[in-house]
C-alpha cells in the first residue's frame, strides 16, 4: 500500500476541494448542478455499492454510455477501491462491446439506453462473462443508476490503496485487429492532471464543456485536470451544436473539446448571436487532437510533449512535458542521431502499466525499460520532436482512429471475400474516408453496396468502407506483407496524420 | 531503488533538456555562460568527483558558501548519487556553523572565502567531525573547485537509485534553540518544481535572478523550477543593489526575488534609468516570502497552497495547491471546525522525511499520518486557510527567523545572567527587531553592549539583540513558563508575523 504521508489520491483531492470550494459546483448535468461535497457524497455512495458487488482492488466497472457525469464519479469511485473504470466506445457493434466485456470480465456494468442501448443489449447477449451486475443508468426505477446511488451507504471510507496500480482503462491500438485496453494509474493521472493544468492554463475558475467523448483521452485527460484544479465540468450527452451552443451559453463555459468543422457550424448556427459565447476562450481543437498542444497517446495518459511553436512548420511536434522524458530510439532500444527517424519512446510517473490482459504485448512494448509508443518521430536540429507517424498504417476519421487490420478482418469474415486491405482516402470533411480493395473468391460475387452493409452491422459504423474496389490481386512487397504504399498510389489513398514518409 | 519506467530524476531532467534545448543557457554566473549541456557535463564529473571521496546514497555534502552555480549542481550531482546536498546560512558564526558540521558529519564540505572564510576556518577548528574533504572554491589552483571538476572523469553514469530517499537538506526551525535539517526528497522537489511552474508561471523562457539567499527555500524553490521548467538561472554571489541592477540589465532577466525595500533601492539607484530593467516582470516578493504566493515551510519543499485574492484581507493564506492537502488539527489529531485555530497539517509528494538525526521529533510530527508544520492556522468560512502563526512565538527580521529560545540561550551563556527572555518589537525597515529581558545573578554586573556584543560573537549578527532592558524577575504564566504577552505589552513587543492570537 502507498506511503500515505507522502501520496495524495483522486478521493483526497475531492475531499480536499470540499473543504476549499464549499459552494462551488464541481459538476453539471442536464441543468443539475453538484458541488464538490455533492460529488464526494456521491463517490462515497458509489464505491460502497460497487464494493458491495464484488468491485475490489484490480477489478473492473465498464461503463457502457455516452459522456456522463458517471464517467468522473466513476473514476473516482474505481480510485477510491483501487479498482478501474472503463469507458467504452459507444459508436461499436454489439459484436465489439461483446469482445470487451470477455475481455475484462467487469463486476459492475453501466449502461445508457438512446442510440446504444440495442447495441449493448447485443453484446449483453453475445459476451460469454456472463459474471457482472448490470446497472442503467436511464432507469428511473428502484434499480436505476440514481435509486441505488440513493440508497447506498454514503459512509466515507478510508481504503488502503495502492495508487500505482490500475485506475482507468481506455480500449485503443487495434493494430493487430482487436484493441487493447491501455492501463492509466492513479498516480500517473495526478501527474498527468498537472501537466494539462501546466499546458491548458486551467484553474478553479475553469468551465470545461465535455464535448468530446469521455471514451477518448484528449477530452478525459482535460475533465480530470479541471477536476484537479478545482474547476467545473460541464457533461453533455451527445455533442450537436444546438447542446453545445445551449451549455457553452448558460454555463459561461470557458473551455470546451471542439474540432473547427463544430467551431464553424457553432458560428452558422448563432449567426444571429442569440447564445453568448464570450466566455468561451479556448482555441478550436484540431481534428488530430494532439497536434496543438504536443504529442500524447492514451497510453500515458495524454500529453507526453508539448508543442512548441518556435518553427515554421505546423506539425505535431514538441518538446518534453516536466512529467515524462522523450527519445527516439531504434529497433535495437539504441538512441538514434538527431534528425533520423526511430520509434518514440517515454519514461516518467505518466507512463501507464501497458494494456489489460496482454503480458507479452507489454514486455515487448517495455523491452527497453521505456514505454515504446509504437510511433516514430524524429528530434530536428532545434531540440523538439516532430511527431512522424504510426509505426502502422492508421487511418484517421475526424477523430477517431481506423487500424487497417480491423476493418479488413471484418471484411475477410465475407464468405465471398478471399482477400482484402483497407486505405485512407483523403477527405476534405474527416481527414480521411476509407476505401478497401478486396479480392473475391473464384466464383463468388458480391458487390460494393453488400460489402458496406456486412462491416456497418459488424463494427462501428464509421470505421465501414465508403467506397469497395474489386481488384484479381493484392500488391504485395517484396517480403510478402500487402504494398500499401503501392495502394495509395493506385487508389488515391493518402493523408495519413503522420505523413508518407514512415514505415509500414 | 525506483521503478525507473515510472519515475523521473533530476538528472533526467537535465539530460533531458541537454537534447530539448541544445543551445540554451541553464546558468550564468559572472559573465560566464553554461548550456544545459555544460551542466550535465559538470554534474557528471562532479559525481563521479564526490563518488571517488566516498559521496554515495545517503551521504551529505556541505555547501559553506554564498549564492553559487555549485548548489544547483551540487544538488543534481548529489540526486544522481542518491546522496544530499546542504547548502548552510553562511550569515552564522564559526560555533553555530561548526555545530552543523557535527550534526551531518559531511563526507565533503565546499567553501568560499570573503565574508564567509574567517568563520568557516573557525568551524572547521571547532568542529569535533573531522572525516570529510574540504574543497575550497574560490582557489584557483590544483585543488580549487574548479581544477577537480576539470580533472575528474567526464562519464554519465547511471546509478540505481531511490528518488523518495533524501536529496536537499535545509536547516531551520530552530525552535529548542538549535536548527534542524529538514530534509527535502527528490520525488518531493519534482512535485514542488511543477507547483511553483503553476503558481509563478515558469517555462523555458524564464530567466531568474537568483537574489535570495539559496540557503532559504523561497528562492531555491524557485531556482529548481526554473531548472526544470528548461529555463535560465543568473547566479549572483551577495545582492546589492548594483549588482543586481547590473545583472537584471545585462540578462534580461524576467524574475527575481526581491523584498520591497530592494526595489525601492533598485529604483533609487536607477533613478537616471541607466540600466534597462524592462524585461524584469516579476512583483516584488514580500518580506515574508510566503505571504503573496500562499503558505508553505521548508520542511515540504515550498508552497503547500496557493494564496487566493478572493477575500479582503491581506494575509498569509490560500487553498491547497495540487500537489497538497492541508488540514487543520486539534492536539489529538482531531480536524477542528471550520473559523477555529489549531496546528496546519500536511500530506503530498511534497512533504519531506522531517529532520536529519531527529528521529524523536520526526515521530511527533508525523504521529497523526500528516506532517504536522508546528504553525497555527484556521479554515475560513470561504474554504481558504488563513497562516495565523507559529506555534512557538518566533520573531522575523527581514527575511529572517530568529527562534527565542536560541537567543536566550546565548545570553544565559554568559556568567552574569541568570535568566533572559527575547521578543520582537516593531521596526519599520525589518518587521521585528530584537529585545531581550534579562535578570542578573545576584552580586554579578553586566551592560547592555557587553551582552550584544556577547551575541555578536555566538551566533549570527542579525540574531543579537538591539537593546538589552535589566528586570528583578521574569513574569510567568500560572503554569510556568515565561509569560511573553506579558513582556511583550510591557516592554514594545509585537508585529509578530501571524499577530497575536497565537498560543505561546
Amino acid at each position: 500500500m502507498s506511503d500515505a504521508l507522502h501520496t495524495l489520491t483522486l478521493l483526497d483531492v475531492v475531499q480536499e476541494h470540499r473543504r476549499s470550494y464549499p459552494n462551488r459546483t464541481a459538476l453539471v448535468q442536464e441543468g443539475r448542478r453538484y458541488t464538490y461535497a455533492d460529488l464526494e457524497d456521491r463517490v462515497n455512495r458509489l464505491a460502497n455499492l460497487w464494493e458491495g458487488l464484488g468491485v475490489g482492488p484490480g477489478e473492473r466497472v465498464l461503463w457502457l454510455g455516452q459522456n456522463s457525469l458517471a464517467v468522473l464519479e466513476g473514476i473516482l469511485a474505481c480510485a477510491s477501491l483501487g479498482a478501474m473504470f472503463c469507458p467504452l466506445n459507444w459508436r461499436q457493434s454489439a459484436e465489439e462491446i461483446a469482445f470487451v466485456i470477455d475481455d475484462l470480465k467487469p463486476q459492475v456494468l453501466l449502461w445508457h439506453e438512446g442510440e446504444i442501448g440495442e447495441a449493448v443489449r447485443g453484446a449483453r447477449e453475445l459476451a460469454q462473462w456472463k459474471g457482472g451486475t448490470w446497472i442503467h443508468f436511464d432507469d428511473a426505477g428502484p434499480d436505476g443508476y440514481e435509486a441505488l446511488l440513493e440508497g447506498a451507504d454514503p459512509a466515507r471510507k478510508d481504503r488502503p490503496i495502492d495508487v500505482h496500480a490500475g485506475t482507468l482503462i481506455i480500449y485503443t491500438a487495434a493494430f493487430g485487429g482487436r484493441p487493447n485496453g491501455a492501463i492509466t494509474t492513479q498516480s500517473g493521472i495526478m501527474a498527468q492532471n498537472v501537466n494539462i493544468m501546466l499546458v491548458q492554463g486551467l484553474t478553479a475558475d475553469t468551465i470545461f464543456l465535455n464535448s468530446g467523448p469521455h471514451f477518448h483521452i484528449g477530452t478525459l485527460m482535460v475533465t480530470l485536470g479541471v477536476f484537479h484544479a478545482g474547476g467545473a465540468n460541464v457533461m453533455i450527452r451527445r455533442t450537436e451544436v444546438a447542446v453545445i451552443a445551449e451549455a457553452l451559453h448558460a454555463e459561461k463555459c470557458s473551455l470546451a473539446f471542439l474540432v473547427p468543422k463544430t467551431i464553424e457550424e457553432l458560428t452558422a448556427f448563432n449567426a444571429d448571436g442569440r447564445y453568448d459565447l464570450t466566455h468561451f476562450r479556448s482555441a478550436a481543437m484540431p481534428s488530430d487532437q494532439y497536434s496543438m498542444m504536443g504529442y500524447g497517446q492514451t497510453e500515458v495518459g495524454g500529453l507526453s510533449t508539448w508543442a512548441h511553436y518556435d518553427r515554421k512548420a505546423i506539425s505535431i511536434f514538441g518538446r518534453s512535458s516536466p512529467v515524462a522524458v522523450n527519445r527516439i530510439f531504434d529497433e535495437d532500444g539504441q538512441e538514434v542521431p538527431d534528425g533520423e527517424v526511430g520509434e518514440i519512446g517515454v519514461r516518467g510517473p505518466i507512463v501507464g502499466l501497458g494494456y489489460w490482459n496482454r503480458p507479452e504485448l507489454n514486455a515487448h512494448r517495455t523491452r527497453f525499460g521505456w514505454w515504446m509508443t509504437n510511433d516514430l518521430g524524429r528530434r530536428e536540429a532545434d531540440g523538439s520532436i516532430n511527431f512522424v507517424g504510426p509505426k502502422v498504417q492508421m487511418i484517421k476519421s475526424g477523430v477517431e482512429n481506423i487500424y487497417p487490420a480491423e476493418v479488413e478482418g471484418c471484411l475477410k469474415s465475407h464468405p465471398a471475400v478471399a482477400d482484402a486491405a483497407v486505405i485512407g482516402v483523403p477527405d476534405p470533411r474527416w481527414i480521411q474516408s476509407v476505401k478497401a480493395i478486396v479480392v473475391t473468391r473464384p466464383g463468388q460475387t458480391v458487390d460494393e453496396a453488400e460489402l458496406i452493409e456486412h462491416c456497418r452491422a459488424r463494427i462501428a459504423s464509421y470505421k465501414k468502407p465508403r467506397w469497395v474496389v474489386f481488384v484479381d490481386a493484392l500488391p504485395r512487397t517484396p517480403a510478402g506483407p500487402i504494398d500499401y504504399a503501392a495502394l495509395d498510389l493506385a487508389h488515391g489513398g493518402g493523408g495519413y496524420p503522420g505523413g508518407k514518409d514512415y514505415k509500414h
